[in-house]
């Protein structure tokens, strides 16, 4: 390892011209954490990273998670300075306008080289926990010849503070992920000032309380960067460097303070800076001699994946790593046949209890499925034969102990899905996807196929009482984008969720599943109808006037309700809503033919009737729950709030009379 | 100190007896912990936890959280055992059914001596930090003679393994909580099986690098809890007492495994327990022996409480202490000329820069008011003159620097509030809400008047892109029972907002503000228009075809989409909703007014659409953003987004045409 100060100190200066002077364009952004770990990330780069610029995607390249996203002039200026094909330097230019993939905060789906969208702070370490586990898994699988590489992460006091690293580190830690290394940006600020405004944390003594190493550098003294990244890099369990650095290093004035971290230099000390750093280019502009050090960068990882690629090429389990690679799914015969079976003696089940069932011909021809349950495996009903333990002893396993941590379980599917070769799935109750809603934000927005499996679904949990029953959240995740929310009503309409779920590369869902049992409702299984996300289970005898639309629990008693009301000679058509967001994306003639303007639409859902305006109208019937739960077995718990036939029917009466 | 083991064990066993019998008659609940941490809660109970069962919202008693809130019957037993006058022996017996406020998880709104709702893991800790906060505040502003007292917490590994315990412990030890400590039920089981599973950290090595005092003791020995529990009372930091237990110790064949976490043991395994406790009651009998010993566990507080209350009736303070106390506000004249003034001269500024304003003179008024925020206090604008910072060496400070720890702040302003003496306010962005979501439920679950102030409320943030920008996060929130969310359109509903956010005693509220510029809309300050939720900005001058409603940023949108199609002839009302909520609550004539079925309803917000179709029906116009957003300046999102009158006023006629 050769480490000359006098080739990358010009190096890490050209990052921090790039930052300073993009943010000044923008007259918006963060120069002072790019600037601060400057020096740090050019050594990484030049070092230690595994990486081919003409190859983003190659499989067994380092992933690096910049996790204190803000900081993302840093990431766009090694993407363009090291010869990736974007950013290019009008890209750079254009930093946060609109249609530059260089964005306020990295975006996974804007640039190649960018592994997750970070900014939501610890979000990006605990994403890259599961790139780690991702790693490990597949070189027990596929070996060493295959997958072999290391994770790196640069996050700051923010990234530490957060909740969630302490999930991520504990479960870094008991796996000893020792391929993942975080380089901590120390330097002693935060946007309020100081870090003593806030906190006394010895951070390195908390990451060795949790198995992990740790190795301190000045982050600004090139050699000293080398050796701790070094060490980390030897030692078999994680590590976490801590980096003592300058925020906004090289602006004379401000450098060490809060005022370079959220906010344009300004003119005046962009002019300090460059006279500081011996900076003469004009602004996007890259000496030469300066480019060309960059760009050398990446021979050793181009060399690299030449023979990696003569390797797979050669291997005997190549093209299946590289179908799973790709997230290709292999053929689900044995699933049709499950199918068929339930078709044929549909049972009466809950329905996590129908996830179960479908997730074994699923884990079983799946192989890239990875489970888990942050400590509710027996109530989520996420494991399944196929999927043994995955533990620090056997990476080959395929079931995760995520312990009590939904948002570092959430973030690590993410980053398992990321990583590729992975399809996550994993379990809590549905009220706790509270506790990981911003990681399952973080799967719409990436485009991540993971698959949250979320149990005990309404007030049909019973006795545990409110602080356990949902009642806002089936709506409150509706609302977000990309992301499916799918509540099935019996064990036939589970498994065509599971298969859709499993189908949809480009995005997650959610499975809302009933602790509860439902009976049987469905029969057919000629097609998924689950896929249009709402569609008629039966029509109205008499005329019809009413459509009951259900989803889940609530459909059987849907069903009974439309029963007693065609028994007074009222038509009404049933109609079972899995998933809203399917059924919106279904043409109009679909929609109107399914809940025509013509008739009382009566909704019916165990929760918040917040939302379902927009199929009952302001003159519909939206039945639902629109305040906390209560303590008792679900059977006293339905009909006490409403849910009965002897409650909806005089209320339907009672609308159509009006 | 007496420590009388033969005094001290049936003593246990009668909470061990009650558990299990609890249990077992509701077929459901959890009688590990209880059984578990008898002991310990025995000791606690006895010697060291001050309380007075005949006054259990005594200002100055200690408080007790059982973080660990599955474990409810422990609770329960001991308000019961103890002489509370509710729990009885009947609701033990109901245990879990309809109408016994003995809830599957301990509720504050059922139960006198339950400080706060628990079950939520890891909450209850955090909301004790809170309290504690409360607690050396009130001490630093009312003296010794009025406020002195602990906070006791009794918290599981499934507490410590969240993530919301690490930002409690850090703000804690930071802080230097001396009068907090935390009962540790380590007994290395969760709900999958042994802790082992899924952690190897060492805990009371990471509650030390927090600046903690740690001490562990045998839990099944009474001297040595004594003896634990008086090194960490003496202690002038805040303890982790690690106490060593049995999970369901006393059930012979169960304990010491998960198979008595969650379920009940079963009529032989209670069976076997009671004779291996030598417990030879009926079910739910207690030995009047072991109740009299129970019954005067209460008498050291009894008398505690007597001396306190003739100490506050003589003290000079006495009754303004006990004003603060029970929640009054004092006189907000003051206000009153902040709102004359701005009547006067209505600006032009950002809300959370109007949020700023009001907070001047509303926390120079209230001084039960402590603010603060989650590392953004100059972009959420919440610190005022009044309110300096909160910190270990001045505890009079009524500013908190939250850190990067937002479901931490959430949960401290939680158990602030319960505590009593505390109006709590903090800051985040609107997007992070997404970080604490949680104890927002619990905000409002647990009736606490706690008010959110979330700012960067829309693509409005600008340049920091997707991952900052809200979009579902107004209905997601709007979904939850008993939270106002309030976004106003320029200062003077700002004002209002705040002014209905401090008059409302049992609930919280969340001010959604935004990052940019607002121009004044409302002149009128003859009454609070925004109590309403909402109210007529301006009536049709042609005949009314239309009435545009919107919120916040979009209300001056909506003028000036109204007065385009004013002046094409088609008359518009414009309505201003800041709190939907609240507009709920209205008479049906006053909403039927606002919003007439006769004409085309159309909202406007820079959000999701979900649950406007509530007001504008299946035919009218929900105007939003159903995607994520994107990084740019926010003068170009809108427009780009289509929030514009070019935009939107074609959308308006097409659909009056159709």
């Amino acid at each position: 390892m050769t480490i000359d100060p006098s080739r990358l100190a010009p190096m890490a200066n050209a990052i921090r011209a790039l930052s300073m002077d993009a943010v000044q364009a923008a007259n918006s952004g963060h120069p002072g954490m790019p600037m601060g770990m400057a020096d740090v990330a050019t050594v990484l780069w030049d070092q230690f990273l595994k990486f081919d610029p003409s190859a983003p995607d190659w499989a067994d390249r380092d992933r690096f998670v910049l996790s204190a996203g803000h900081g993302s002039m840093l990431i766009y200026s090694l993407l363009h300075l090291s010869g990736y094909e974007r950013p290019t330097i009008d890209d750079i230019r254009n930093f946060r306008q609109l249609g530059s993939p260089c964005a306020g905060h990295p975006e996974n789906f804007e640039l190649a080289g960018v592994e997750c969208t970070t900014g939501p702070l610890g979000q990006g370490l605990a994403m890259a926990v599961g790139m780690a586990i991702a790693e490990r898994h597949l070189n027990a699988t596929y070996g060493d010849e295959l997958v072999d590489h290391n994770t790196w992460v640069i996050a700051g006091d923010g990234c530490l503070m957060e909740g969630i690293n302490h999930e991520a580190i504990g479960l870094a830690g008991h796996l000893g992920l020792g391929r993942l290394n975080v380089l901590w940006d120390d330097n002693r600020i935060t946007i309020d000032g100081a870090t003593s405004l806030s906190t006394c944390e010895d951070i390195p003594a908390r990451y060795r309380a949790s198995g992990w190493h740790t190795v301190e550098c000045d982050g600004h003294d090139f050699a000293d960067i080398a050796r701790a990244l070094g060490e980390a890099a030897a030692d078999p369990r994680p590590t976490l460097v801590a980096c003592h650095t300058i925020i906004g290093k090289g602006a004379p004035h401000k450098q060490g303070t809060s005022a370079t971290h959220g906010s344009p230099l300004g003119a005046d000390e962009v002019a300090a800076a460059r006279a500081e750093l011996g900076w003469t280019a004009a602004p996007f502009e890259i000496p030469e001699n300066i480019a060309q050090d960059w760009r050398s960068t990446g021979k050793r990882g181009t060399d690299l994946h030449r023979r990696w690629e003569e390797r797979r090429a050669s291997h005997s389990r190549g093209s299946e790593f590289a179908a799973q690679m790709a997230g290709d799914l292999p053929s689900l015969k044995q699933f049709d046949a499950y199918l068929a079976d339930l078709a044929a003696a549909p049972p009466t089940v809950a329905s996590r209890k129908a996830s179960e069932m479908a997730l074994g011909p699923l884990t079983e021809a799946v192989p890239a499925m990875i489970g888990g349950s942050a400590d509710l495996t027996g109530s989520n009903n996420t494991k399944t034969k196929a999927t043994g333990p995955l533990t620090s002893g056997d990476y080959a396993g395929r079931y995760l102990y995520y312990g009590i941590r939904e948002f570092g379980m959430a973030a690590a599917m993410n980053g398992m899905a990321l990583h590729g070769g992975i399809v996550p799935y994993g379990g809590t109750f549905l009220v706790f996807s509270d506790y990981c809603r911003n990681a399952i934000r973080l799967s719409a927005l990436q485009r991540a196929r993971v698959v949250y499996v979320m149990t005990h679904d309404s007030i049909g949990l019973g006795e545990d009482g409110p602080t356990h029953q949902p009642v806002e959240h089936l709506a409150s995740l509706r609302a977000m984008p990309n992301l499916l929310v799918m509540r099935p009503a019996d064990a036939i309409e589970t498994a065509e969720c599971w298969q859709l779920a499993l189908q949809r590369a480009d995005g997650p869902t959610l499975l809302a599943l009933s602790r509860q049992n439902l009976p049987a409702i469905r029969i057919d299984v000629s097609e998924n109808h689950c896929a249009r996300g709402g569609y008629r289970i039966s029509a109205a005898s008499a005329p019809r006037r009413v459509v009951i639309l259900a989803t889940g629990s609530e459909l059987a008693l849907a069903r009974d309700v439309a029963s007693a009301l065609e028994e007074k000679g009222i038509g009404a058509d049933l109609v079972s809503m899995p998933c809203t967001e399917l059924f919106d994306a279904q043409d109009a003639d679909y929609r109107e033919d399914l809940l025509p303007s013509d008739a009382l639409v009566v909704s019916i859902e165990a929760g918040a009737t917040f939302g379902w305006h927009k199929y009952v109208g302001r003159d519909g019937l939206a039945i639902g729950l629109d305040r906390y739960g209560a303590s008792a077995p679900a059977e006293v718990l339905f009909p006490h709030f409403g849910f009965s036939v002897d409650s909806i029917v005089p209320e339907i009466l009672s609308k159509l009379n009006t």
